[in-house]
């Protein structure tokens, strides 16, 4: 016998891989009745519709969110303060919202400033999922099995209104952390943001040569797995990357002066020093794998 | 009823994940009789033939080279002068060297340099395989299957000698290419020894950070794809990249210039600019994957 319901209306603002998958996942978990998916892509909404990732398409958002249990933001950063502003006036009192936003401390601010009186029904989170596919297709109800899902309650937040979006992603498998915006911008500034902008800096390089399909042509596992996620939609990223331009400004240029160190290390022949630099990114490498394995 | 082997005794120095795995795919081709491995770790060695990878071990590179039908000198680059200088005075005049170095222009000068009369015999080639993975435990006869092998023929290089090394490739399973060695260097620059020095330098900054153990422990599959290959040797790749420099050294000049614009756009709060970058790669890296396909 199915679990009743927790969630009689699910509203996904945004049905990209993220929202997609929320979706699948609640509905795999019976925790919701019904999804309304709202989105600017017509031909993506058909998709979600045809692929049973949404049951109803509403294009305005604010009409979308009536009476509502859980509203899911999962529109790229970038677009976040005008959706808050558009839905707030339309949002009922018992109605959570909450987001899947990559930044935190720029769509909590936005969320503040535009939901007002309804601030504390906003939840703000963040799960650590998603591949180098976007769209609702490429949604998949285990995305968030055994992920990291950053939960981030500010001093208003109401206890029910994060308990709900607790369950919902437990539902969907997620493991529950909570951090503060600001560390939490720090860190994915570091582990994942630099990283898709070093691995887009590196086949904007490659591609810009005349030899470009040439020299590609010649490439193996190691260039395919170092830019497999400069294959990230560059409307997401751009909006990530602007977003959190204060955390990832100085990482950008951390990553310049190591780059800066072994160029001038190769320059002048030096393969001790490069050595070095190598053998302790290889040590790093070790110590967090062996500890990612448990 | 088995081939007859076309190759009575192979010798290999350096037994690691390239030269263990060339004698594997061989003994599993039925192609070679005999493999006689050399190298400087003596439990790798005794890994090597405990898992019969090889059947004897020698220490002495020229001992191990006398009557040898094919010499491969899997060891890192940085090497190859001192072990060609080594087993010059022992080859037998029927004995073909071939090498499986990531860098072309260095080996074959070190070759000419060190093999003197001999030169003819060596086939340059490079194998466009391998793992983050070192050593003769790492090993498995299908490392080449369906990889390419570049092959670099000298104008001195016999008919005969080609011959041999290319079928003993395609024993492997390899696709055979040929390419010129300043060509070879340039390309393998790009798209394999850049790659490796942006992992390396991504990790070693994260690494170094106070709070590195906590923001890794955060990281997910997009960090760990892209520093996968910070796995790799150092001190291979200390030789590769030092041998190499001249190509190097301009292509992390492009990197760091295309980090400075990225950082300078984001500063600037410019979104455009990083959209057109993060854009342009990634049809960049779309167009290289479905030519992959084919």
């Amino acid at each position: 016998m199915p679990a009743k319901p927790r969630i009689g209306k699910l509203v996904v603002i945004g049905v990209g891989l993220i929202g997609g998958s929320f979706a699948l996942a609640l509905k795999k978990a019976k925790m919701v009745k019904q999804v309304v998916g709202v989105g600017r892509s017509r031909k993506n909404l058909k998709d979600a519709l045809r692929l049973g990732v949404i049951d109803l398409v509403e294009t305005d958002a604010a009409k979308a969110v009536a009476d509502a249990d859980l509203v899911l933001i999962g529109a790229p950063v970038g677009q976040m303060p005008g959706i808050f502003a558009r839905i707030a006036p339309a949002l009922s009192p018992h109605t959570v919202v909450t987001d899947a936003g990559s930044t935190k401390q720029d769509v909590i601010a936005a969320a503040r400033r535009h939901l007002g009186a309804h601030f504390p029904m906003f939840v703000p989170a963040h799960p650590i999922a998603g591949t180098e596919h976007s769209g609702a297709a490429a949604a998949f109800p285990d995305l968030f099995r055994d992920r990291n899902l950053i939960l981030l309650p500010q001093q208003e937040t109401k206890a029910s209104a994060l308990r709900l979006v607790k369950s919902a992603w437990q539902a969907c498998g997620s493991n529950i952390v909570k951090l503060d915006a600001t560390e939490h911008d720090e860190i994915f500034g570091a582990v994942s943001h630099l990283p898709h902008v070093i691995a887009f800096a590196l086949v904007h390089q490659l591609g810009k040569r005349r030899d470009a399909k040439r020299l590609l042509g010649f490439s193996g596992g190691g260039l395919r797995d170092t830019v497999r996620i400069a294959g990230s939609s560059p409307e997401m990223w751009r909006d990530i990357c602007t977003a959190n331009r204060e955390a990832l400004v100085p990482l950008v240029d951390g990553t310049i002066a190591e780059l800066e160190a072994a160029r001038d290390a190769l320059a002048a022949g030096d393969g001790e020093t490069l050595e070095a630099m190598f053998r302790s990114a290889r040590e790093t490498r070790s110590r967090w794998l062996i500890k990612n394995k448990k």
